[in-house]
């Protein structure tokens, strides 16, 4: 067999998979033996137990053989951020307090993607409690450097090639900052699309699920599994789950506009970068300004967060507030000052910012900005990098993707944002593929073709 | 003609105005000769434009008269709770702060009620904000006495026959309570079934609409006509809208099992009458224990009324707080001292308490309680009575109704409080219904005999 599993994108092996040239056993064999050879340097995994994930694979390959119906994605591994409860396998949040914290349930995305056939091959390193705090993961493109946080173990693991897909989830910027540092297609949807059941809560108000994969239609394929109805999550409401795998394969009936924004905090490098490629997209890109309205969106943002972190962590910090990091501690502390009126009153924001983007998305198709300050910072620094590029986005809820389109002179990848109007994530979708495809040299495209 | 409109319910109006026995000007005109007979000893009207009634009555009549099909309260007046938005009518919130505030659009309960038929007859009397502050209303039975609060007029105006049908709103008890005081039905149903958009916030997690009438029936006519999804109130859901009146005209499948609580806080005299009541029901009643975990169920009730209340009239406070009263500038001084951390913590108390509620309601049809403390506390005692009987249902969100059943010896009202699960607004007025007619002594019943 000449097919290597590993060279392949998620649509393309659930479309071998389904046709029998290849086996679930023999793909989650390759992803372990990647995950094997990689790991040592890449740290991408909280837990991993290549018996079971094979197990998986084997149940999966002798249903197939019956001849029973399956899923859309079957035989398909997918690896989960580990603050996402996975039944019988320990679900840790990347903390020492919850340390052999093993769920009875799976929560209701790992459900739907059992459901849909999916391999569930393992855990992925989380920051502690999805926050700030660095992980032990290094950037696939140089472990001198940091993949960001806090879904660092998904986003390595996709874009070293350890598995096709990973699940994420973005508070501030937690899904489209990795993907950006590590190279690789992040997408955030809507706020509430996808249900948070059994997911820990660290800002209710903020935290989305994502996904992570090497193309659009791969993120598309994971986030149309993912996404539906989750009645015991405040977030989720009733209505139909969008076509996104559709939308991502097909072209816009017009040529898209996208609407350049150049938000404050980007470096030189991500600037000089976009700029170049906002020049190259000729009249289907122009600049517009950031509403006025954003100017204390972060600061917004981050009130909402430390209330709400401060709420939710309070029983891990009761437990052990000495095994807490210094970063966390002092959003605990920050949180605990702030007066039940102003967050109340910060809520109110997300309708008066969206009112805004609405207004600028009636012009255009989509908003393309940086998808993080600029390249991976160094290990050293000791930080995930910041959300300045992302923490408006969750604080709107709007849907963002980022594409690996771009690099800085070393080589580190630069994401480009886009981002959509609420409840519009197919057409985002389409747009991101639009523009993957319109830019002849993005890494994507160039591994389809070779392929 | 000797039909009085005065002496028959809503249902009974509704039916003889449809078939043109009666007149929306002849009804109009009835009740404002009331008001004006009996408004200086009650004090129910915040505002009240005879001619304006009139001439919406009028142009029913004339719309009647050309055939046209006409709404389920054609020419039926309703008072209007002056927190609750009226186009072009003030709506004062009862405040000196904001005195000569006059909306341009309704509310959506109202542009239901005029789509309905209804003549918006006027604006009944609020205490400040519609909190505790007492109003210049007085009781109809004892001007010596207090009508309760916060929806002083609306008890007031429907109780003493001004008008058949009021609209009021219940954040502690201000519904159940000056219905109770005041001798008449007071319906508050299950929180987010009326929509609030153009209602005053005062705290949106406890705010909710709820009707005043002289029968189980009218209340539901009133309450069907109201509900229905509201887009943009958060509280709200799309679903079909109860069929309220059915229930309430029609006896429950089997004899309802009634579970008799004696909340803490009641008065002497109440008890004695709620146990004599519970004696003349036998089989039908029996005693139940309030849940464990409803003993700290008010404290949390206030520290989210008060934290929301101090983000909710922040922009009053801030235009006049030497015009708040003592009482409103307490509540706001105690809100802005509550934490996020707090605040956020007291909304997870709604599901846990619904879920004891859930327990004890599968096994009787309802809740039997006092609708308040007591009889009406005189006017001297300058306060509208304590909420302790209906808190704890506005906090659970659970649909509630008093009936006035029961008098005190000096025939001051004592409302008996019936309470059901979220949702099953239907199967609750069915109950009460029951109940009504089953005590043959009940005003509702003599009045309705004797019409």
């Amino acid at each position: 067999m000449a097919l290597d599993p590993l060279t392949l994108g998620a649509v393309q092996l659930r479309d071998l998979l389904a046709s029998g040239a290849l086996s679930a056993e023999a793909v989650t064999a390759a992803c372990l033996k990647r995950i094997a050879q990689t790991e040592p340097q890449l740290h991408a995994w909280a837990y991993l137990d290549p018996e079971y994930a094979l197990a998986q694979a084997r149940a999966l390959d002798a249903w197939r053989k019956k001849g029973a119906s399956i899923g859309p994605l079957h035989g398909v591994p997918v690896g989960i951020k580990d603050i996402i409860d996975t039944a019988r396998m320990p679900t840790e949040y990347g903390s020492p307090i919850t340390k052999g914290r093993v769920p009875d349930k799976d929560a209701q995305l790992v459900a739907r993607l059992r459901a849909a056939g999916a391999v569930i091959i393992g855990k992925t390193v989380t920051t502690e409690f999805a926050f700030m705090q660095p992980s032990a993961s290094r950037n696939p493109h140089d472990p001198g450097h940091s993949p960001g946080g806090s879904s660092s173990g998904s986003a390595v693991a996709v874009a070293s090639g350890q598995v096709p897909l990973a699940v994420g989830t973005q508070t501030g910027g937690s899904v489209i900052r990795p993907a950006s540092y590590c190279g690789t297609v992040g997408f955030k949807p809507t706020y509430g699309l996808i249900g948070r059941t059994g997911v820990l809560a660290q800002s209710p108000f903020l935290d989305t699920v994502g996904v992570f994969a090497r193309s659009v239609e791969d993120a598309a394929l994971l986030a149309e599994v993912l996404a539906g109805h989750d009645p015991q999550d405040a977030a989720s409401a009733p209505g139909p789950v969008p076509r996104l795998s559709k939308a991502a394969a097909e072209a816009p009936p017009l040529p898209p506009l996208l609407a350049v924004l150049r938000l404050p905090g980007a470096e030189p490098v991500m600037t000089a970068a976009l700029d170049e490629l906002a020049a190259a997209l000729g009249d289907s890109a122009h600049p517009v300004d950031l509403p006025p309205g954003f100017a204390g969106a972060a600061a917004i943002r981050m009130q909402i967060n430390q209330a709400e972190m401060a709420k939710c962590l309070f029983p891990y910090e009761r437990r052990g507030r000495a095994f807490l990091s210094d970063e966390i501690r002092e959003a605990i502390d920050a949180g605990n000052q702030i007066r039940a009126r102003d967050y109340i009153a910060a809520l109110d924001w997300r309708p008066v910012l969206n009112a805004a983007v609405d207004e600028l998305l009636s012009r255009c198709d989509a908003i393309l900005c940086a998808a993080a300050p600029g390249p991976a910072p160094p290990i050293s620094e000791n930080h995930t990098g910041s959300s300045a590029m992302n923490g408006i986005w969750t604080l709107c809820g709007t849907p963002a993707i980022t594409l690996p389109l771009m690099a800085d002179e070393t080589g580190l990848p630069l994401g480009v944002q886009l981002v959509g109007r609420r409840g519009e994530d197919a057409r985002l979708l389409r747009v991101a593929h639009w523009l993957s495809n319109h830019m002849a040299r993005t890494p994507e495209t160039t591994e389809r073709e070779t392929a």
